[in-house]
């Protein structure tokens, strides 16, 4: 995509009464490292716009168009293909437009084939309908939605434990029916489609991205309130476990690398829990917004 | 910047009749190798910002705000201190916010300290006001804008001729009065005020990029017309010619990679060429519109 210019970035807004702009900017981070391992680089482009939607959802923006970055070593037309296919086929799932990008080969940078992938999304929403958390209470109720594996945080250690080598992410694992790096490779899960008709019944949304549940969460809890999260409500997905297990990572750092099983979380009034859960079917009712006594936002008991 | 969340990236949206959006995203390239090589990065930041102003001032478009991305193999506070220090010296000048980033640090692609930065950038623009150079017509004449030196295009070349040790960068050349390192940094220059009371005159505008005039001012020609340039009509700045001198470049070349001393084009009705003259001083008229007899779209005398 190299080179398109900036007429691909007009875009005509409309529609709204007070619109309020969102914009997010990421990347996949070493999760590339294991792309480039097995030579899958599709359902990284998909990973970048899942998690950058994701990221503004949290206060009910829609989003509007994206923008990605890729920088390489050297070009290979294929691979840029592969990314941007995956690209716009999650952009195209949530009705956001991919109006540009730019391409640099860099061969001083990045090494041979290695890259980097960077995106850039703008989203809206209607100034009075902001998510911020602010009305998040004592005695409100915390919901988790269902991650589909690490989605784009803790693979600096996942790759530490486990080695990044084609041999090492071959390994078939039974207890993932699957071998591990197509385990590692599964995409960010997108939360939008589902979430969208229930924005008006949440109070707060944290995407659990970097810093797992324990740094996420804190983001909209108003100031004398913690959340008190039972890790029992829900199950670890395996790889989460193999990952504790073969690395004999402590429980405590892997709530604060990894998203555990959970890839949103939201927090509604009691009144309602019973909507969203008939809506979502496969969420878990998590925890709940209690009195702060200690300097800690989060609790996992 | 790392950990700066969705709230930073709220931009309350008035003001215009019909606004559109404009967006552009980019990155400096391997000037980076020269800011590395001479550890100054306060001016890679003002580089990144004033380049992607200049690509939406094109259509007319004002700057709203801007993200960036730093990824890097090993964080250095006080480097990612002066890459921002300078994001934001550069933002302020054009009024413009700088409302977010992202910083990654990943050491199995950047090796030591390398990094890569790339900026985001939107801005908004008055339907009616889209300048896209569908009035360009024969006998429109062509106006130049200095640039302040290769701004972010052509380092590629540059640093296989001269290299980018210390030391080589560390030269002093008569000709340039500086040492070779200083002159090929020199912040890419921002257009944006001078060019921001002239807009309505301006029919066509084409930021001078990776391609140099050759490629850059097609952009801006409707069909059946071609630019016609007249390069005695400015001076190829010093370190154009040191670099020509030196790598025995062909002019074709480096016509091609450079912008040769024009920063930024601007296409006017005859009519109009005194009131942009006197408003600029130092622009000069570069030649004119002409009907297209042959393939190429921009002929450079």
């Amino acid at each position: 995509m190299s080179g398109i210019g900036f007429f691909g970035g007009l875009f005509e807004f409309k529609g709204y009464h007070q619109p309020v702009l969102v914009s997010s900017v990421d990347g996949v981070g070493t999760k590339l490292e294991i792309a480039n391992a097995l030579a899958k680089h599709h359902t990284i482009g998909i990973d970048l716009v899942n998690h950058c939607v994701n990221d503004i959802l949290t206060c009910g923006a829609e989003p509007l168009f994206f923008l990605d970055y890729i920088g390489v070593g050297k070009l290979v037309p294929e691979k840029v293909e592969s990314i941007v296919k995956g690209l716009a086929q999650a952009c195209r799932e949530v009705g956001c437009a991919l109006i540009g990008g730019e391409t640099a080969e860099m061969p001083g940078l990045y090494a041979g084939e290695d890259y980097d992938l960077v995106g850039f999304i703008i989203g809206v929403v209607e100034k009075e309908k902001i998510i911020k958390g602010k009305t998040v209470a004592i005695g409100d109720t915390i919901i988790g939605l269902p991650s589909s594996g690490l989605h784009t945080n803790g693979y600096s250690l996942a790759r530490k434990i486990f080695g990044d080598t084609p041999s090492a992410l071959g390994v078939y694992y039974p207890e993932l029916k699957r071998i591990l790096g197509e385990a590692l490779l599964e995409p960010h899960r997108c939360y939008y489609h589902q979430l969208k008709p229930l924005l008006p019944v949440i109070k707060g949304m944290a995407h659990i991205t970097g810093g797992g549940l324990i740094d996420n969460v804190p983001r909209v809890l108003p100031q004398g309130v913690m959340a008190q999260i039972h890790s029992q409500a829900w199950t670890t997905p395996p790889i989460f476990r193999l990952i504790q297990q073969r690395g004999n990572v402590s429980q405590d750092e892997m709530y604060h690398v990894f998203n555990m099983g959970i890839g949103m979380v939201l927090i509604c009034s009691p009144d309602n829990v019973n909507q969203l859960t008939q809506a979502l079917p496969e969420v878990k009712v998590i925890g709940e917004v209690v009195e702060q006594k200690e300097e800690a936002r989060v609790i996992i008991k």
